[in-house]
């Protein structure tokens, strides 16, 4: 049922910050912090909550090391991220289809 | 840019509840709080909340009545509601077609 499809969508990944993070990752094999942040229009603070749920998820793995004597941010998806990511834009088409219909 | 779409896809339509909300009732002339209840597989505390946000902005309208003296709602898009689902629609179309390029 169309319906259960909406609600079913995982909800880790639906929220656009998080998206918008994924789909950075999908395309590089690694990207910054600040890089990140860029992107999402979003706070220090913001970012790292987002960060740390698709860690917890087991979807991106945070990387924190020093470059000359600065602290470094980096992330990279991994093959659970990059799996759920394809079947949520899977779902997310089919979605958007039945609702065209309805359009 | 992609992820400029999907930061600035509408929040008030883009949480799953409301969305599956919205869908049902751009099919329908209205419909009642048990039927969205069950097609959201909510509680009744939560779907209120995400209809009153719905109402907030001016997305649907929330009718409160008595039928056989007991008090029935229902809800009913509204025509800001059918354009703000429209264009998401097709917002987020527009997103899938480019992630499924980079998939």
């Amino acid at each position: 049922m169309e319906h259960d499809q909406i609600i079913q969508l995982n909800p880790v990944i639906h929220a656009p910050v998080r998206l918008a993070v994924l789909s950075v990752l999908m395309t590089v094999e690694e990207a910054g912090f600040k890089y990140l942040k860029k992107v999402t229009q979003t706070t220090d603070g913001n970012l790292s909550t987002h960060l740390s749920k698709l860690e917890t998820g087991g979807f991106i793995k945070i990387i924190k090391q020093f470059k000359a004597k600065k602290p470094q941010t980096t992330c990279s998806i991994t093959d659970k991220g990059r799996k759920a990511f394809i079947q949520y834009i899977e779902q997310m088409e089919q979605i958007i289809e039945k609702q065209k219909k309805n359009l």
